[in-house]
């Protein structure tokens, strides 16, 4: 049998403990540069080759978290998916972790997907997103004490604290009512909400945002306001036509704010330069045509999501169950006010 | 010792070979769906549990491939490394493919990343993106005889037909000739080219799509195209300025065709209605904004990455080092035509 160097060997070599090197391999963002390079430097002088499958095997830790990448859809809000990808796989990398990217058909098939990894061991732990009401899929992985994390609140009645299940969320009616109050003290009094058909728990939230300011800042009764309030499904075009409506059944309105930045984009497309609009989401395309907007802090979405389920720093899930730490966190997200390049 | 149920009893419950019991597992794309369900319903009946690291273990094959997370950017452009990303996630889950994302920092950064990554047999092959001229990325994996392909040429002399290197690429001078060529039937003569400085391969390939119709279509002499032709960096202001700088400086045209959607809005935010613009990627905002773009067909470069590498329809590594097939394909996009929404 073949003498193979081992991870003491290298250790010994480096003059650094046995853990250290176990950390230089699976987690080389805790470990200071300098003994890094010292480890590295042994590692490839003793030809020392680490193998994933059996470590993983012998310890069930992948240091790989999955993550479902959502359907592409051709709207501009579609990045903001993306955006938060990209944030939690570089703050991942930096903890040692990786990201197994995979996609379902429905949620049944997530389901049968996070079996698999979990079952064979391909990831510690799951980030999942678009969380909506009575989400099977977190019933599924509470049910089978599979570590995870949502992107999103759970919506149904009682379960937003829930302490089996972690979640990030960014506080949508803050946003709404924060854009309000702005049009509100630039002089704005009839502002209409466009936004999204009722019964979806992030569409019904940042409704609530424009009800909260404008009821607390104008003298608009409650049937004045569901006349400024515009639900369709989201799109450019139909956020257009919307507003186009408005105008057509002759109702005045001085400001527009909007549950997207796709719909805003719409109301832009229709309206004067005199009529402000803010949208949601701050997409590459706010920024290109000068739309105000809200934005998502989307790096310390990922930032908290890591920090709910591997603690601070560490790449190894924390004992969350027994953990006294707050297990939610919602962030507030902050308004960017652009002057308009298009009218 | 447990007598734990093995595949051979999973597919003697469901009356099928170890053979499909394994694609199942591995490539449950490939099985048709009435067997799947009977084949899961034995794993299920039996409490069969397959143990990912220890096939991983003994095969050395992790059915899964790496790709390095392109660095955000907020440009409107950034969409196309995602849509890709989600392309070849979609095609890959229908073989029964993962695929593993990682961040990193630079060339060097990203190479000791394939070092971690192939010798802990983690992933099976890499997908490159953003090739550039003697990218020292792919010389280290030829050297180590590392499976990959690259989105992108090889821009080097001589590289483009290694059959080390399989790459697959969209044929951006056929793009810029295309929309040239229509501009030109369209009635246009004086056609601007709003591209970036020399020296990055894609750009210098998409100019000369547009400097091959304009010699073909026009009696131009070269001198008058080098006043056609800005070159300036990648974005919305750099674009408008840019062709500003061009009315400023009294040179008449009566389009524009662009190396990118940022450029092509750029000038779109500053030009009157009657001259058309035609940017590059079809992003969600060139749609938005009703601009004209060239499409690359992203799901043909994801099919034809995973062909090159995978084979037709399968979820292991062809022998493409003894393969007769073509190791490079060069895929023509298409130009979408619009309707100006903004002038």
């Amino acid at each position: 049998m073949d003498k193979l160097p081992t991870v003491l060997d290298v250790g010994r070599a480096a003059g650094v403990s046995r853990q250290t090197v176990s950390n230089v391999l699976n987690a080389p963002g805790v470990v200071k540069a300098e003994t890094r390079a010292r480890v590295e430097a042994a590692i490839a002088e003793l030809g020392y080759r680490p193998h994933a499958s059996a470590r993983r095997l012998r310890t069930r830790k992948s240091a790989t978290l999955g993550i479902r990448l959502d359907p592409m859809t051709n709207g501009i809000s579609g990045s903001v998916h993306d955006r938060f990808l990209h944030a939690l796989t570089e703050q991942a990398d930096a903890r040692g972790l990786r990201m197994l990217l995979f996609t379902a058909t429905d949620p049944q098939d997530e389901i049968r997907q996070f079996q698999r990894m979990h079952e064979g061991a391909d990831v510690d732990a799951f980030v999942l997103t678009s969380t909506f009401f009575d989400d099977p899929r977190t019933e599924w992985l509470i049910q089978h004490r599979v570590p995870f994390v949502t992107f999103g609140r759970p919506w149904g009645i009682d379960d937003m604290k829930d302490p089996l299940h972690l979640w990030v969320d960014v506080d949508g009616r803050s946003g709404l009512r924060q854009a309000t109050e702005h049009l509100l003290a630039e002089g704005a009094r009839r502002i209409v909400y466009l936004g999204w058909p009722s019964g979806s728990g992030t569409g019904d939230d940042r409704r609530g945002g424009w009800r909260d300011a404008m009821r607390a800042g104008t003298d608009l009764g409650e049937a004045e306001l569901d006349r400024l309030q515009l639900a369709v499904e989201d799109g450019v075009a139909q956020g257009r036509e919307a507003v186009r409506g408005l105008e057509a059944a002759g109702i005045r309105f001085d400001a527009i704010v909007c549950a997207s930045d796709s719909l805003g984009l719409g109301a832009l497309l229709l309206v004067g330069a005199d009529v402000p609009v803010i949208g949601y989401d701050n997409t590459p395309v706010a920024e290109a045509v000068g739309l105000s907007s809200i934005e998502q802090p989307l790096e310390d979405v990922a930032a908290g999501a890591l920090e709910l389920i591997m603690g601070r720093t560490g790449s190894e899930l924390v004992d969350w169950e027994q953990s006294d730490d707050s297990r939610h966190r919602l962030i507030t997200p902050r308004l960017v006010v652009r002057q308009r390049r298009i009218s």
